[in-house]
């Protein structure tokens, strides 16, 4: 029986767009194709086997079971098996989580990372899992566009990513307002902790730290919430 | 066998902290409080039993299988059961929620509501059910804390908010951008589709439409960062 292991070295898209978008961002590492015998033999069918044709992927089309097994929703028809991977350091604007332990979250913020051109994600483990198929899902298929990579440690991204870039740690022991940045300088990193405990007070000297204004009544935002408000100060035009 | 019923009139906090959540700020609507056997006696124990108490709330101290069936997870030791509330109109500035359709999000909407100060969150029918327990969990208690009421149509709630505001509905069929608004007049309805069909074009002529701006990489934001980008900002300071 097919399941998704955290620590094999293959995950999947479930579902035909997710598959369309594995395909045609990221065909290198797709493996495998299932098609469910349930699925219509209609146009998307066509387009979708024409295009695995197209760069050599096999599709497996008795397989019934797999579907049960990884998916468990009844109309996932497609599924995109690929091979785990990993992208570089670059030079742009990133996104860096500290320990980021929910999975849900991680797919958000790939998305909305995508949708105002961040460059790079990169994860400090220990952290959730970004090839669960539940993130690859909730990332709406942006894991197959956006870069990211996961280190051991901030120092070891510190050391790859290197100081000449303006770091923005988000931390309430701040008073700090995101709403005072008026001009953003290329390349910046903003980093973000854990869901629950946040970023230790050793970020205070990480560049400038930063607080979203909020009143009292709630601790804080979502983890991806907070992300995206980030994202939308320091990128939407 | 207890299980959460959406067409009942009683809905459930999950775990401690809700629960405290729930008397502080509900208390009127409490009208029973379980604590597992599992549960050590300890002082947020005695705490818990004596604002109970205080409050006249009947404590359930010997039934277990509640825990199971209504919660599942293993390290839920508190449940606060209530009674379905729903809040006013009032003339503060709102968000308005068109046929939401996942309850994660309307959890966290509320939570960001909560954050930025929202006074009031009115959802249109069909939507997502607010009293589902994981909706209440993610809004984190915001739910007993922030007014919110079922409308059966976008005209009823006009009906009920008057037409003196300003409304600003977020949807991709216009160039106007969420950037431009420079000065915020209050009170304001900020206005937010389905997760999947967003708003209709009938919007287009109700107050100011206004965009998110972002890549076109993907298709749009997940709706519950859309609504907190949105309340960050007209509201954070």
């Amino acid at each position: 029986m097919e399941k998704y292991d955290k620590s094999g070295d293959k995950s999947y898209a479930l579902g035909t767009t997710l598959t369309f978008e594995l395909l045609n961002r990221k065909s290198d590492k797709a493996t495998r194709i299932y098609i469910s015998p349930k699925q219509k033999r209609d146009e998307t069918y066509l387009k979708l086997v024409n295009l695995a044709k197209s760069k050599n992927i096999p599709i497996i089309e008795n397989n019934e079971k797999i579907f049960k097994s990884l998916s468990g929703k009844d109309n996932t028809m497609v599924i995109g098996e690929f091979k785990k991977f990993q992208g570089e350091m670059n030079k742009g604007n990133h996104i860096v989580l500290v320990n980021p332990s929910n999975m849900g979250n991680l797919g958000t913020i790939l998305r909305s990372s995508a949708a105002f051109g961040i460059d790079g994600v990169y994860i400090i483990k220990p952290a959730a899992d970004i090839f669960d198929p539940k993130c690859v899902r909730g990332s709406m298929g942006s894991i197959f566009s956006i870069e990211f990579k996961y280190f051991s440690s901030f120092n070891e991204y510190l050391f790859e990513a290197g100081n000449d870039r303006d770091f923005y740690p988000f931390m309430l022991q701040t008073n700090n307002s995101l709403k005072d940045i008026k001009e953003v300088k290329t390349p910046f990193t903003l980093i973000f902790g854990n869901e629950a405990t946040g970023l230790d007070d050793s970020f205070l000297k990480v560049g400038t730290p930063l607080k979203i204004p909020q009143s009292s009544v709630v601790d804080s935002l979502n983890l991806d919430n907070a992300v995206s408000i980030a994202l939308y100060h320091f990128l939407a035009k």
